[in-house]
């Protein structure tokens, strides 16, 4: 099993998470991608993956899966430990809710944010601005952690009891914020603890 | 089971669809959403679904799953008949992948076209209209309908052989597409191809 990232980006640590809580980074081998110089708009790497993200898996058959929540769908059903996706339909229906909730108002928020209404990663990079907009994202990502805070005020976890994908993309998403200046208002208290208490998880001090 | 939406609309097709698939249509209450007087953005319905999108199902127990791929995900283990998310880890994760292509090349792509460039629902409805970005969404979609065609010069169907949510999806793109003048192009004829096969199954005609 291969998988072509870039360490610390905050997709890719979405994926090393999983791993981590499924204590497989091990039987991974990494392959990283030169973002910074273009290598995933180069033709090796859009025949991995033809919209040119990272990251990507390799499996050993061959076939690669982009996407995270369909890498870490694969990570979760293929490793052995507590379920990242649920068990029941209900469990599972409501950890894909909560984990696109936390995609589309949090993570790819502030990520369209910074692409969008920053440098983002420079101007050889970032060659489709669409500054208005971007900005907008920066006001939906903050509703999105209200809203996260609402959440977490009744619930240990960001679906439930339980510890799952869309805790760690929501964790990722605040990984991103740190990149652009986006952090928990102070007045957030329940975010901010739960944010305290993911921070000493094993899987994410590795 | 309940299921508040919007006839005919896109997204609420994909539940609908996925429910004819497993013969289960008739063991759902559908709840009409009023969306062109806006009820979608009154507080009773935002109790149901903060983010104001239709569909939304309720369970029995009173838990509200909003998202398609979350409702899909629910009726596909709740109900008996073929899989359309997958069984295999490979599988599913191939499925997920697929399916969320043909959200954010297409469906995404064509929605966010149709509010932001178009008169979308209106000018009542359409308050937050980014009209440049909009219209760099048109040209993702028709990329996005030719990846599609090239995955369907491979396969029957587009996450393989068996008709799965990743069909569903992209479908209901493409009846998005017919509200916004967005169709397949006569050059795309494995996607046609794909089109006429999927158009004459029992769950799509009903």
């Amino acid at each position: 099993m291969i998988i072509y990232d870039v360490e610390n980006f905050p997709n890719p640590l979405r994926v090393r998470i999983a791993l981590a809580e499924k204590n497989a980074l091990d039987t991974v081998t990494f392959k990283p991608v030169d973002l910074m110089n273009a290598e995933h708009r180069s033709d090796a790497f859009l025949a991995k993956n033809p919209f040119a993200g990272v990251p990507v898996l390799e499996l050993d058959d061959g076939t690669f899966i982009a996407e995270c929540p369909a890498i870490t769908e694969y990570i979760d059903h293929h490793f052995a430990g507590p379920s990242l996706t649920g068990e029941t339909p209900k469990e599972r229906a409501v950890i894909s809710m909560m984990q696109r909730r936390a995609e589309t108002q949090v993570l790819d928020a502030i990520a369209n944010y910074f692409h969008h209404a920053t440098d983002g990663l420079g101007p050889a990079l970032e060659t489709d601005q669409h500054k208005e907009w971007g900005q907008k994202q920066h006001t939906r990502a903050l509703k999105g952690l209200e809203y996260f805070d609402s959440v977490l005020a009744k619930t240990t976890y960001v679906a439930g009891d339980a510890f799952t994908v869309a805790d760690i993309t929501l964790w990722c998403g605040l990984v991103f914020g740190g990149f652009c200046n986006v952090t928990i208002p102070a007045s957030l208290i329940h975010l901010q603890s739960w944010h305290d208490r993911v921070a000493i998880r094993p899987s994410i001090t590795v």
